[in-house]
């Protein structure tokens, strides 16, 4: 059985969760409650000294952590369906999409930054809001141009069924939402959430669905 | 003959190049100023809509973004040597270190950081070099305790090979450097970058050792 050591707020888990669900992969989940700091409490720490979320156990393995390696790693050893393309050119942009999302944006709005931003900056409540809400708007706009110009770009972000920049995209519209951003006016990552979360692997993984969320956002 | 939009002081156009050399690939470099706001010229916005750097070109391929995509991608069409390890578990555990370094904490000290730092929250200019001095101090301290804590650390960050893991250390060690912060006190880091600057094919790729770098730092 494979154990997450996830949040159900965070969309590296979030992204994690999916792919499981998409590979028919069955595993626990364990809640680090990352509003409470339990990511610095020491028996987290020593399974991953970046104080992140989420962290992968399978088996005997040492603790696997960074959604991204953890994709990689899951489609390695459970390779259908396949979430990367199989030719070169076609995986080199599936990944790079997903780090668009992952890599560029993600890690601008986790709690550390938001702690460093009212600790060390006196950035108030609504300047820290602020803050989330540009950097999710610049991920979306910049997203959506990519997508929009490039042909390659089908149902999904890489043609017609799901891929790991479709995990990136999702995680991070949602975050979106979670802010009352909308993606209406941006038609192509409208219409491609809408394709991810008509799947039951994405819907099932979804932040507000997972033990610890709000009733209501 | 390979193409690659970079810029001296990018840690990840750093990376990228390290990546070619080490591969034995020829390639030229074409310097998008980021001080001078190049990367948001219309040209450049074409091959990449991120405003950012590097854009590898290749062939009759579409421009490539994203440097750990761009090295994924080189390590398929090229794979001689490995940058990755051949084992699963290995490939996982270079992939999050690389992801440590070069998602985690290089995206929050990048230009467009800065200026929103400034021009929104009104950060002074030793409130920002201290923002990014924290980042780049974070990034090192956890991933000194990752890599001492890990017997799979060797020479380099994973064996006695260098791996894509090693390019993202050394590129976030001399980012630190250009901020005068010093590894001396962190010695598993401070003994890989000396193992990885020991090989001509880092050396050649330096940050300083590029056309429109200043002559000392």
């Amino acid at each position: 059985m494979i154990k997450l050591h996830g949040f159900w707020r965070s969309a590296a888990t979030f992204r994690v969760r999916i792919a499981l669900n998409l590979k028919g992969l069955a595993y626990n989940e364990d809640m680090i409650d990352l509003d409470a700091g339990e990511q610095h409490a020491p028996d987290h720490l020593q399974r991953n000294p970046h104080a992140a979320v989420p962290v992968m156990r399978i088996g005997d393995a040492p603790p696997m952590t960074q959604s991204l390696a953890i994709l990689e790693y899951l489609e390695e050893i459970h390779p259908s369906p396949p979430l990367l393309p199989a030719d070169q050119i076609g995986r080199q942009r599936v990944r790079s999409i997903a780090l668009d999302f992952a890599s560029d944006h993600h890690p601008l709005i986790v709690p550390r930054i938001r702690h460093y931003l009212a600790d060390h900056l006196e950035a108030a409540p609504d300047q820290i809001r602020e803050w989330i809400c540009h950097w999710l708007r610049e991920g979306l706009n910049s997203a959506e141009a990519r997508l929009a110009a490039d042909k390659a770009t089908g149902e999904f972000c890489h043609g017609n069924s799901p891929t790991i920049a479709d995990l990136g995209l999702i995680s991070h519209v949602m975050a979106a939402r979670g802010f009352q951003i909308t993606t209406g006016a941006l038609p192509v990552i409208d219409r491609i959430a809408t394709n991810c979360l008509a799947l039951e692997a994405f819907a099932r993984a979804l932040p507000l669905r997972q033990p610890g969320a709000p009733a209501t956002h």
